[in-house]
């Protein structure tokens, strides 16, 4: 089913991910309504719609259901009620496949396990005892980490020695969890994929992303990745995105070992911070191609016009915005929001490099 | 005086030049606040306010003026009386010169005669007998102008043959009006250049324009100048901005003439459809520089990355939207009206081509 220009998409979720859907969104001749429960979003200040209400509000949701086209959604936390509920009146994309698995570290994990995809190894903590297990397999150092609501560092906590597993486990709040080996990587990367309605998949290059405080800080394109384990990395992603029946597009964040092994870290089914720099790097950014495939069009080339460096604006960083718009080849992007809270993402920087430069890792 | 990013950048006219002036706003953690007379307009539909009155309200413009850190506008013929009220109220870029010579053929081509910038033969015309006058020294062919509201070829009237006087002085209505020379151009070129309010300059590359119906249809950068061309087109506009006092990005329209000559035909004080390449060609693009100069920020590089060939979609030329969807290295953009009207201008599609490789002209 092709949405054309004039049509209304719907977005759950007002943050900067959001914001910059309903951008590319606006660029295709697309109206966009927001639906979220925070006043004054940075997604609703650029769309022609929204609505502030709560996710369980079914008055609210209907009603948003019906004036809207397709339905998407920038975070994967979107109750499984509030998707159910929606995709009964409305289409959403990505279905619910891809958000059943990204809610949950368990069911992502076993997701991978049967499709073959090498992770950490990892298990499955429901009690103490479970935990007092899994560290007899998985030794120390670990991680142990909630099932479900964690991001950014949030909901986790690491093992270093079996001494430490009783802080952990009260850290997590004896949440049902998983438990996962610790991995001496050499790098981080992921890679961002986009997946059409008639399954055609497009893959841009790999990024190596470096995290401050559990929080994305660079992403660096290329990745610094031979040919060989970037081609692997794509065709990893293009695995989960089609056996998921995906459509649109997803973040999928790997490790690459000192052995130089790639294991799946995590799958976000939605448009992904480490892809940001497409908006500068690349004729189609992730975020028309996101709207592209939920909208039943053509994906577009995924080629990159220049090397990249993202680096993420959080909390306080956002009042040093004035020193980048005087840097060449230095894009600046804000999200409008008011308060710098820590950790909040406030804003992006991309650098951009000639193709033949490398680029350099700040 | 800098304006920062939570503030709230006005914007008069609701139409795409606001519409994406609006978006690169949003980009840089602004607000935009639209002013325009029709409901549902394109740039409405991306801002975070918008007011829906005319022009001549003095109450919405006094409202309007309050809730704004600085004003501009998308179009040249803001009333004269809106720009002085707006004036005495809130910060209005760029300022009332460049109206005032812009919005009067006369003026205009009064102003950069005193600037000693040549333009083709031109001569008032307020009545009937100062067009047999000024038919004597220009001859024919000559074109016919009304000095106020004229674009798109409206308000005009070739005079081929002395014969045609009575029937193009018919044609617009009797107004006050000016005679210019009729130029056998080799082609018509323009200069999208930025002032910065500490006067500083950066120009684009010009680029090679060529008209449908009197409706530009296409924008080919590089030109096809010589870099002395190119510099010499590049220094005019600089000598009429900085004339002006101008802060913000004006389109100076030129014709290079057989003999090789630059005289300018027209100056918009504001982002110009020829301009519009520079969203997918430069990192930094007219609309985001435009902003950058009327909130008192530096100015962004004006170095392309790639070579570029703008075509605007006007009326139904916009049904083909989805055939430049599959096109490598093309970007689509749709400016959310709902009709597509003969001659107006619905999206544009920019092709995209390697620096050492020419553009092909379609």
């Amino acid at each position: 089913m092709i949405i054309g220009p004039g049509a209304t998409v719907g977005i759950l979720g007002g943050g900067q991910l959001g914001r910059m859907l309903a951008m590319a969104a606006a660029r295709l001749g697309l109206r966009t309504h927001i639906y979220a429960p925070e006043p004054d979003s940075p997604a609703a200040e650029v769309s022609a719609q929204a609505t502030i209400a709560p996710y369980d509000d079914r008055n609210q949701l209907a009603a948003f259901a019906q004036s809207v086209d397709v339905i998407t959604y920038e975070f994967e936390n979107v109750p499984a009620d509030t998707a159910t509920f929606l995709a009964g009146q409305a289409r959403v994309l990505p279905g619910p496949a891809a958000l059943e698995v990204a809610q949950d570290r368990l069911k992502e994990k076993l997701f991978l396990a049967e499709q073959g995809i090498a992770t950490t190894a990892f298990a499955h903590i429901a009690s103490r005892e479970d935990l007092e297990t899994a560290l007899d397999t998985i030794g120390t150092p670990a991680i142990l980490k909630t099932r479900r609501m964690g991001y950014d560092g949030k909901g986790q906590a690491t093992i270093a020695k079996r001494g430490d597993a009783d802080a952990a486990y009260h850290t997590i709040r004896k949440a049902d969890a998983i438990l996962e080996g610790f991995v001496d990587f050499e790098r981080e990367v992921s890679v961002i994929i986009a997946r059409a309605q008639d399954g055609t998949l497009a893959a841009y290059d790999p990024s190596h992303n470096v995290h401050r405080h559990h929080i994305l800080h660079t992403s660096t394109v290329p990745a610094g990745l031979s040919a060989d384990q970037e081609q692997a990395a794509k065709d990893i992603a293009a695995r989960i995105a089609t056996a998921l029946n995906y459509v649109g597009v997803m973040g999928v964040e790997l490790f690459l070992t000192r052995s130089g092994a790639l294991l799946v870290n995590e799958i976000a089914p939605r448009v992904h911070n480490s892809g940001h720099w497409t908006l500068d790097g690349c004729h189609i950014n992730q975020f028309e191609q996101h709207i592209r495939a939920i909208c039943g069009w053509s994906l577009g080339s995924t080629e990159r016009h220049a090397n990249a460096v993202m680096t993420n604006l959080v909390g306080a960083d956002v009042e040093t915005w004035s020193t980048f718009i005087g840097e060449p080849n230095t894009v600046l992007h804000l999200y409008g929001k008011d308060e710098s809270r820590a950790g909040r993402k406030m804003g992006h920087v991309t650098r951009l490099f000639p193709l033949e430069q490398d680029p350099k890792d700040p």
